[in-house]
């Protein structure tokens, strides 16, 4: 399977993370070599990456006419991970699981904000569906600012056993529901082994993840509008669950 | 001054809120009557709102070919309101002022997201620059689902002046920084009357708008990519403040 990586930060993460067979850099054919774009050649070059100057036009295509800054990289499909592996990534670091688990989210844009916060808040895995959920697509990468090249993703063929899997691991399950009679995230202790429950957009969990899930945790909403988007929600949920085990991992001066 | 806003939310929110002159409903030709459309048309009806059917180009062009949904709003510009009012609806609500100043964001996007939260919170007011940065259009209406048309903006020539004048009032400026100096923003106490500084997209604050902050925090970051999208960030900041003031104001069961 090949991919088309666009944009700075996706082309320059890819190669940083290394993870990915790295077919060739295209570079729209009037861009000068400057800036990001110059650090993004000169990785290249060290790797003996074949770069080609082709026209906008062809960047354009097969970026699907996404703003690709002039910049895209064509590599192998996403590296995706076993679920074994995220355990083993928290077991390597000497931390309690950390899991992100994404319940058939549609939006790119929500799936790459929220790897870029699990990114930034030190979360072992993300755990998505393979099916009518978003896949690690070249959207996604972009939206994460390239941090999924770095992030590990598991992609499962049925969320809810995966769930079931994780329980026999100890891994408590903490779905983010809404309703008045959900406690507040605040509430509940998160410095324990947890994997996160995100439903999707509009729909939220569905109801088999719901009730797979081994509590379930709200945020409090007031206003007029009274919603939020599911990678703000995710967000604050991350990072009250990253303060609650107090900064691990933070380097602080 | 004439808007077109556009897509399901901002016109329902525009509806509801009725603080804008309402000039007419324009409705793509071929779209059915369901649904939120049908909820749409009902509230137009009930307040004696002109309704056209027009030509699906005609809504792609006043939208600026945004994603319209078949559905746009004519109304007048949007309600600013000055930072005085915003200061008066904290006393009328008997709450410590809590309050968001943007420095010249660029981007509608993180705007209106922020707009969303800020009304998800209980913010009492949004303060921004009119020059140089975002003001409030169609697109942060849209990026804000709407919240916008609910929420207290205002808009000031001189974001230092204005941040003096709310220290006049008592209020704490909070600035969001970045570096390793910089405390956690859970080290400090938010209960207090507070104004949250956000710098823009790539820039930060400005260094005036940083050095007349009477505190800075930050949001604590690990991980390969160690960078955060202004909306999230901001979005953690207001809730880890409202968590703070104890989710005053949420209706729990």
């Amino acid at each position: 399977m090949t991919d088309f990586l666009y944009g700075h930060w996706s082309v320059m993460e890819a190669l940083r993370a290394n993870r990915r067979p790295i077919e060739k850099l295209l570079l729209s054919d009037r861009m000068e070599e400057k800036g990001m774009v110059a650090e993004i050649i000169a990785t290249a070059k060290e790797r003996n990456i074949d770069i080609n100057r082709v026209q906008k036009r062809i960047l354009d295509d097969v970026s699907g006419g996404a703003n690709h800054q002039g910049t895209v990289l064509r590599v192998g499909g996403y590296p995706y991970i076993e679920v074994e592996d995220i355990l083993q990534v928290a077991k390597d670091r000497n931390e309690k699981p950390f899991i992100l688990l994404l319940d058939l989210l549609q939006d790119p844009q929500n799936v790459g904000s929220l790897v870029r916060v699990s990114d930034a808040v030190g979360v072992h895995g993300i755990i998505i569906q393979d099916r009518r959920g978003v896949s690690v697509t070249p959207s996604v990468v972009s939206a994460s600012s390239g941090a999924v090249e770095h992030a590990k993703v598991a992609q499962v063929t049925n969320l809810v056993s995966t769930m079931k899997k994780l329980k026999d691991n100890d891994v408590w399950l903490v779905g983010m529901d809404v309703g008045v009679n959900v406690p507040p995230i605040d509430k509940t202790d998160l410095d324990m082994p947890i994997g996160l429950v995100m439903g999707s957009e509009g729909e939220g969990m569905r109801r088999l993840v719901r009730d797979t899930c081994d509590l379930l945790v709200t945020l409090p909403m007031r206003g007029k509008v009274g919603s939020l988007n599911v990678a703000t929600a995710g967000s604050v949920a991350l990072y009250t669950a990253w303060q609650a085990r107090g900064w691990h991992g933070w380097v602080h001066a």
